[in-house]
This record gives C-alpha cells, structure tokens and sequence, in this order.
C-alpha cells in the first residue's frame, strides 16, 4: 500500500534528522531565543531581502491561522476568504474560537479577486455587521491552484487601498514557488503581501511554519500571542534547525520542485489515459476524475482521499505528492490506472 | 415625514406605561427575582401550557441570541440558519464572540428546510471541521415569511433524530402567530423547539424578550450565564411588568394584529397599483419593487430603508408596520404611491 | 418591610418618567441615532468641558465593564483592579468571557493605589505573563470609599507615564461627587481618566450608564463592540430621555445627594448608638458590624444584605440608600436599632 | 558555561532519537492515527491499569492546559489553582483566554488543600460569580514540591463530593513519581484525578505530553477540541514514537530518576555549606538562597534563574536539573560554589 493521501505522511528530510543529531546535546535557551532559530530568522530575512521582517518560528498551520488572525483583528473584525479556506472548513472553527468571523465567498478556483472582496465590503456596510478588516489566502490553495505575479499585485494594491490586512497562507508555498507556471519569488510576496508563512510540514519538516510579518501593526507583541495560544514550543531551537537547513543550498525549494516533478509525472499519465481533472493544478495536489470501480480498484493498492461524487458513476480523487514520494510509486500507479482503463 | 422603517419606532404601548408608573415607587427585588416577573413568567407557562418551561426576560434580541448559543453549544459546535438569518448578518459578529462557527445556508425566502440541514451535516464529517449542534430558524424570518405548522413539524422532528437543538428567534414571533396564514399556536411551538422568544421590543413593549426554555439540556445554570453576558438588568421588573401587561388580555396578540392589518392594507393597496415584492409576505414587513424615482419622492414625505437593487432604475424598499403604525399614515403613504404611479 | 438593601429597587425618578410618557408617541431613529441622545450627550459634553469626548448610553454596568475592556485590550493584555473590584467578584467573569485576565491586588480599603500597580507590572515581566494595560478603580468603591483629587492625580500619572489606561467605573458616581469628602468635578475626572462613566441605574434612572471616552485610542469602532456585546438598545432614546433628564437642572447630582444624606443620617444615628463599621465611607453605602442578634432583629423590619462574619457573635452588613430613600424609614431604622441597643 | 536553567535545554533521550531515525520514511496516517500512537496509547494504558481512559499525545504543556480546561468548563465556570499554579501566571493568560476564569488561592507551598477549595467554594456562592468546577494541581508544584498519596486520597474525595473535576498537570510527573518522597503510583494518580498527563517535554522527548482522561464527561469530542486549539500535529506519529519508547523498559521513570539523583547531590551539596532554601523540594528543581555576591560569580559559569529577592544582599535562585544533566557538572558546581562560601 503505498500513500498519496497528503503530503505529510513521511517524516524529515534526511538532512533535517542529521542536524538534529548532531545538535541533540546541545544545551539551547529555549522557547525560540536560540542561536539556531536566529540563523534561521537570518537566511529567511536573507531569502526575502527584508531585513525589517518578523519572523517566528510555530509548530502547525492551523495554529499559525488563528495566531495571526487573533494578533491583527479587533473583536469585531473579520477575515474574508474563499469558501475553500482552510480557516472556513479544516480548522473546527479555530478562528471563531478566537471570536472573528470568516467570511467566505464562494470561489470556483479557489483563489481569491477583488471582486469578491468588493462584494463581501459591500455586504458589510455599518457597525450592526462585522468589519473585514484582512484578506487570508492560501498559496498554492487547497484545490490545487497559485496566484500569478499580477494577481498578487492585483490583491495586493486593492487591498492596500481598503485598508485590508493581506495574509498568504503558504503551507504549500514551495510547491507554490516551484511550479512550472509561478512566477513569484519570495521576495514578491514579502514585497505585496502583510503577513505570509513559508509552510516546513508539508516541505519536508517534522513540522513547522516560518511566519514572517511584514506589516509593523502585526509585529507588536507577537511573542505574548504566541504563547498565550500554546504555540511557544519549549524546545524552540528544533524549529529553527530545522528551518535553518532547509533555506541552506535551496533545500525548501529542491524539496517543493521534487514534489511538483512528481504530480506532474503523474498529471500526463492520468491526462494520457483521457482522465479530467476537477482543478487545474499545476503543483503537487491533483484532483482527477475516475469512475467509480477504478477508485475501488486502485484504492487496493493506494491510499488517496475521497473528494467529492461528479456523477452516478463518478468520482474526483485527490493525490497528493511529497519531497518524499519516491517515482516508482508514480509509474506503479499509472501503470494499475492504464490497466484499468480500457 | 412618517416612519415606516421599523417596528421599534416608538415607546411603548400606553397600557404599559400606565403599570410602569403605578409601581414606579414600590421597591422591588433586583434582578429578575421579584413579584412581576413571577407573574408574567406564570402568566407564559400557560399560554404555552407548559409548566415545566425555564422563562428568563432579556433586554434585547442580539443579546438573547448570543445568550442562548452561548449556553447550548460547546466550543467546537456549531448553529446552522439561513444565509439571511439575524445572527448571520445584522449581530456585528456576536456569535462568533462567543466562538461559534455560524453555518449560513442559502435561503431563497428566509428559511431553513432539512434539506439545507442535511447538506450542512454532510459537509461537516469529522474532527477537522466545526460540529453543527443547533438549528437557528426566525419566525417570522428576517424577510417576512413564517412556518407553517406542518414545516415546524418537519423541522422539529428532523433536529430531534438528529440530536440538534432547534432554536426559535421570535423577535416577530407576535406577526407571525397573528398573520392570516398561519396555523401555529405558541404552545405549538413550545412543543416543537428545544428554546425560543416571545419578542417584546418590536411588539410594544419598551425593550425586552421573554425567552422559554424547553429542552432540559438547557435549562442548567442558565442566569449565570445571563449575568456573564452582561445581560441581567438591575431593576429587572420592568421586563416582568411589560411581559405581564403583554400576556393579560391578550394585548401580545392585540399588538401583532395590528401590525399586521396594517401591513395588509399597504400590501393590498400596492399591488393593486401593479406593483411586486420580492417576498411573499403575510406579516408586518413588505419589500416591495419600485422605480427609483418613485423611492426618492417617497423618501421626501416617509422613512423607509432600501433593501436591493433589482435592475438599473428598480430597487426593493422594506416597508415594516408596527403596534403604533396610524391607518392614517399607511393611506397617505398609498395615496402618493397612487399619484406617483402613472 | 422597608428595603436598604440596595439603590436600584425603586423605578425611576418622576421626572424621567415625565419624559417618557411625553415623548412616548414620537417616532424616533433606532439604536441611539435620535435627537434625545445627541442632546444627553450634548449636555454631558457640557458638564465636562470636553468637546472632544465620545459618549454612548449603554444599558446597564456589567455590560459597559465588558464592553470598555474588550474593545480597549489586545488579547494578550489585562486589567488591574482591587480585589473587591466589581469586575473581580461580581460579574460571572464577564471579563475573563471576553479572554482577558483580572489582574486583583488586595486593598485594604477598596482603592487602587500606584504601589499596587507597581506590584502588578512587577509581577508581569515577560511574554510568559499577560500584559498589564489598564487600570480599573471604582468610585465610589463597592465598598463605599471614594477617590480624593490628590489620589486621582498620583494614579492619573502614574498610568500615563507607564502606558496604562485609566477606567473608572461610576456606577456610583453620583454619590462620589456628592459625597462631603469630595473635591473632585467631573471635568477634573474627564482630565485624569481615559475613560469613565456616570452611572444612571443607581441614581434614579431605571437603567443607563453614560460612558465618557476620552483617550483618542479607545474610540475608534465603538459601535461595532456595542452592537457586538448585545448592547445596542432598539429604542436608545430611552436612554438618551433619561441622561437628558438627569443632566437638566442638576437633576444627577441632586438624587446622589439625597442618597448621601440619609446615608450621613443613618451613619451618625449608628455611631452615636455606639456602633462601628467596617469600611470609612461618607457616601451612599454603610457597613456596620452589629451582634447578630440585633441583625435578626432587625431583618423582620427591613431589606439589607449580610456582608461578613466578624466574629462568633457579630457580623457586618451592607445598608444602601438612594435618590428614593424615605427620611422616615431611615429615622425607623434607628429608631429600632435604638431600642436593640443596651 | 552549563545551564540548570529548566529541564528542556537538550534535544532527546538517544532511544528516542533512534526510533525517530529507524522510522523515518515510514509512511504513517497523519493526526495521531496511526499505529505508533497507537501502541503508546495501549503501554500508557497498562502502566496505569485503565483500559477506559482516553489519552491523546499533545505538543506542549501550556497548549494541554487550555484544552482540557476548555473542553471541560461551560462558559460561566472556573478552575481553581494555587496563587503558583503554571496555569495563573506562566501561560499569558491562556486560560482566560478561553473565557475562564482562574480563582488563584494563597499557598505557601504551591500546593491545593481542600481549605482553599472550601473557601473558593464559599467565595463563590451564586450567579453574580463565576462557579468553580476544576481544580487544577501541578505534581511536582511549580516550585519542586509534590503530593502524597494521603494529600492526593483527601484531594480526590473532597473534589468529588462537590462535584469538581481534579485535573493534575504532570509537566513534571516524572521527577515526582521518581522522588524518594513519593508514595503515589500512575495507577494511583489515574484512580484519583478525572483527567492528568504524563509530561514529556521536561522528561527526555523533544516535546510532547500524554493527556490522561479518566472521567467520562471529560471524553466526548475530545479531538474537536485538539483539532480547534491547533494542537492537532499533522505527523501526529512523532508524538507516538516518543512515548512508546518512554514507557518501554521504563524509560520514562529512569530518566526521572536521574533528574532527581542530580538534583539530591546538587541540594546535599549546597545545604553542606550551610546553604538553605526557600521550598522543601525533593525533586529536581531547587531554590536556594545566596548572597547576592556569589549568584554574580555563579552566573559567570552557571546559566539559572533569578527566583526572587530575599533580603537586601541574598536572593533565592532556581536551580533545575534533567535526564540529561552530567553529575560533573552538578560537582563543578558545587565545587565553586565552595570556593565561594567563606
């Protein structure tokens, strides 16, 4: 049985385990006040060209969600997303626990326009209705699908001009960065966005978001949210080891090219076959359209998840790659697919 | 210039008043534990024929609901109600303060069907999503329509087989038990929801909503939670002196008609000119479809709120009656329309 | 059966009622929007010499605490007060509901000294702890004490120097400034404080507290946490009506100095039987310790509250008079105390 | 330079290392469901003899306490502690953030006696207060101290008389179930808290701690609420792997042992130059009191912390020793320290 389920189903890349070894007796200060996290901080700082950012270190994404969501908004604010948000439906409403509402539009790619946002600011006119006050996207979004440079720029000006925080969500942000079609750097989206994460769980981390603020209202205080919402890890410094190796010799980027190489082996083999897909990925998330006895046959030999019924006898699938996903697992399953397809 | 903007226009009805002043000088126990609200609480257990009933008087809707939710729902739960339900869009996020994911569900006319809650029940599958735990249905709705019996009977049952609380927000509940088409008593609706409210601030009463408590999950400790949301009033008798006023004679249902009879005639007298509405009301709010030109001359002389715009030179207006609207006034405000209308 | 037991168990002074019964037929704006508000608050604005002052009516104290202290902290801050203060003990932890920590110091007397805050900022260094950013004092206290200008000034100050906002909680404000050991004006309070309010609930309206803000930081959105908390009165000219009335002809201070007056009474006639207190006040609340058999005496005759066990045979309680206090049951009560006396 | 800072400045016990290493590219099922965890689950299940109880692996301490507080409190109830307790003042308010609030009682020696108890419980007599419910122990105390079976038996059975769910932080569990003190059993601590955990952090796993529920109230959900405080680890397997290999061959209790071992030498050591302290700990943190002088010269080689003045020359400091503290290090300090004392 081999695994396309998500992209978080191995654990470190080897070189990741190797600095935790070697640094295992090391006595650190803890709680992320440690000369591992600070050379960490240094190459992102390095990496964005901004020496100005913030940056922490936090263990999950949807703790990284509702952290920053908490530290920017007002009680009575709220954050727009589209429907297909992790904060609207993968996150057991940790943002309304923390008491804002998420607004979601409905979105048919998953990304979001000024548009929607301009509908949702119309819908909310005076103070008997929340107040959008941020934006919260994902990149590459949940379904699959990445922003280009000029809808960023799009977003991210609109935006400026609103008032609007603008949050990217990058817990695929390398698979973001390192698709055939982005055309962003880092850098861009330092440059166009408030506050935006560069995803360590799904890139080939034991776990970890490098969040990185740039809007100076967002800095304040940070360290007093993140420890009051559980996130301050005692042992800080495994953050940073980790993400100090993998901004080393562009090793968050070999590992989100592998991952991307990967679906799109397996893109072509489904395409070839004459499948569709629900979404028009180009990363390491694919959502291909499959009757219903293929899903029963190939689900013998591979985990994948269930994503929705297209019709009586169809089905969309979601796969997912990894850094970790080996290639002869891709030609084995292409291979069980053509076998199947008559 | 007369107002057809809401139901909350003026004080309260005289008979209300009168008590108010007979028994300004007596002293009586603070909040909520005095003689009056024994009274008027007596008084609702048998208009609902309900003895077991747990019967608390808020000062507002928005607080109630908040109260209500608060009280029933754990932390990862959540309420389901039309996409145009009050604690949806007009509570500046008030659920969500108290950490509740609210579920809006499209609604063409305002209310919720098992259909929409089956769908809700299925998209929210497992741990990584909010639990929905409560249905939120208003009546009459935020657009004028109400349940018929045999629709809260469907509800009801629904909830039940399916552990979800079914809440009713009754800030009209006095339009719609007194509307020409329905057939539901409030003992009928005692029996069929787990909690709802007699509306007392948009049916003459100065302020105040008498909320009963059905189901016996969630009676417990409930006036802790009253004090907590900043929502037990000091001299708490003046809610009890209004709802006993309210529930003597009949004045509850006295109030409703009005309002509603009045509706009737504008309703009447606008269709006849050849006018639409965009809601098949029978209750104290119309939304009727009128040229702009013909709103701004009606603006000039009447107090009414715009509610969409239909098309390039239409626009719907919300026009709402209330315990105090002068037949006079619904006449002046038909004759205008007459004359505006060619 | 004669009530001392608190200064909320009549309804409202006549004039209010006056008003309301003239003023019962008008049409009026909702939610505060009306003519009698912007007068009330016109008139507020007078009587502190503060033009630039923002004030809203809110119904009731627990509320307006809440209501203040959620919009004026970030998550991550808390509030300081004395043990005994209102927020501390007496609101089902309305504060804490809205995620903020209570910061209590123990008080000999009820007050908030800089010593205390000094402690408290003390004790909160670092991002481990909660923030200390404001200070929350009472006057009068709960337990009868005042504030004197020399006090306010030091704590003024001393806030302003270390970043902290100063809240005062006026529910009893009126018997503050009318108290004969008084020497502050409610301008000098608009000066030394960043926020405050005049109660209205425990000096002759049947609800209201006039929040006065004054730090430009806390203003900003006020509404939206209004309407949010459940606070937002349908009908806010009932409280606009009553701060009108009670702000015309010195009406405000002309019901706290009644309150005090019997209370001086009462004190005298107390201490002259041989009697001592628990608490120095010269304003509307009295706590003498009596032996518990003249307590039950007098607990056939008269409403008052227990407040302490002082030792095996004497205890103390709380006697409270208002704007509605009868001289004659006053002279009763000690007329009875007397003839307990040995 | 060495730290006796805290018991979390190393990475991991090597055995814990090595399975992470040997498991490395397994691929598992994310969240905790997986086979690893599993086991953990059926060993920690067998040390404390309870097939029933429900245990969930959870990153930090901090993060565990909110959790369990806020699955286990409704919104109007509180949690009592010692004035000590991790959850009143290490925890920026996390509690309270919530919406509980934390009733902290004095306590000269970090621990909770049924006397605090019965006095929070009389403190707290009706719904103007918040209601107790929990009562939150730390074994061993913040400050090195720890219950014995006699004080944990009286605890137990008070708490279930009123009705209170007893909650024991095991942040240190290890240091106190290996003390030479101890009389408790894990099987003893499961039969007398409702729910309690085994910490990890600061016992020799890079983090993680093994939330015990025993009381099936405490159970229903329980992964919602994982899933909503972010606390859900996406390769929730690295929770499994470390406890699996704590509670193999008694891991977890040897590296107790050690822990306490060096601090036994470092506290005979230090009362041997006439040194005492300010708590009664037999466990592995210390609080010696210096004279200031000789904390300066320590500091020089020694990394601690500061614990509190004591008079105007001596101040008392925390010394804390781990699984991973070398006994050379404890006699390098000792040694100094003796240069040091004349």
């Amino acid at each position: 049985m081999y695994s396309f389920n998500n992209d978080y189903s191995e654990g470190a890349h080897p070189r990741i385990l190797e600095t935790m070894i070697h640094t295992n007796l090391e006595q650190n200060n803890g709680y992320s006040m440690d000369s591992h996290t600070a050379h960490a901080i240094a190459l992102i700082k390095k990496e964005i060209g901004r020496e100005d950012a913030d940056i922490h270190c936090i263990v999950g994404g949807t703790q990284t969600n509702a952290l920053v969501i908490d530290a920017a908004l007002r009680p009575h604010q709220a954050v727009i997303c589209a429907c297909t948000g992790h904060i609207n439906v993968h996150e057991t409403g940790a943002i309304e626990a923390t008491g804002h509402k998420v607004i979601a539009m409905e979105s048919p790619d998953g990304k979001v326009t000024t548009e929607m946002i301009q509908k949702a600011l119309d819908w909310h006119s005076d103070e008997h209705m929340v107040q959008p006050k941020m934006v919260y996207i994902s990149n590459t979004t949940e379904i699959g699908t990445q922003y280009s440079k000029a809808e960023l720029e799009t977003l991210s000006q609109y935006c400026r001009q609103h008032g609007l925080y603008l949050f990217m969500d990058g817990a695929r942000l390398a698979a973001a960065l390192t698709s055939p079609i982005n055309d962003l750097t880092a850098a861009d989206i330092a440059r166009l966005t408030d506050v935006f994460y560069f995803g360590g769980t799904k890139n080939g981390a034991l776990f970890g978001e490098a969040l990185v603020i740039l809007h100076p209202d967002l800095k304040s205080d940070f360290r007093f949210l993140i420890k009051q919402h559980g996130a301050m890890l005692a042992k800080g410094w495994l953050l940073g080891i980790q993400f100090e190796t993998l901004f080393t010799d562009g090793l968050y980027y070999e590992l989100g090219s592998h991952a991307n190489a990967m679906a799109a082996i397996l893109k072509k083999g489904i395409e070839d076959l004459g499948y569709t897909f629900t979404s028009d990925s180009h990363s390491n998330q694919l959502f291909p359209i499959f009757p219903d006895h293929v899903i029963d046959e190939l689900a013998k030999d591979f985990l994948f998840s269930a994503n929705g019924r297209i019709d009586e006898t169809h089905s969309s699938v979601r796969l997912v790659t990894s850094w970790a996903t080996k290639e002869s697992a891709v030609h084995e399953f292409l291979q069980k697919l053509g076998a199947l397809t008559v």
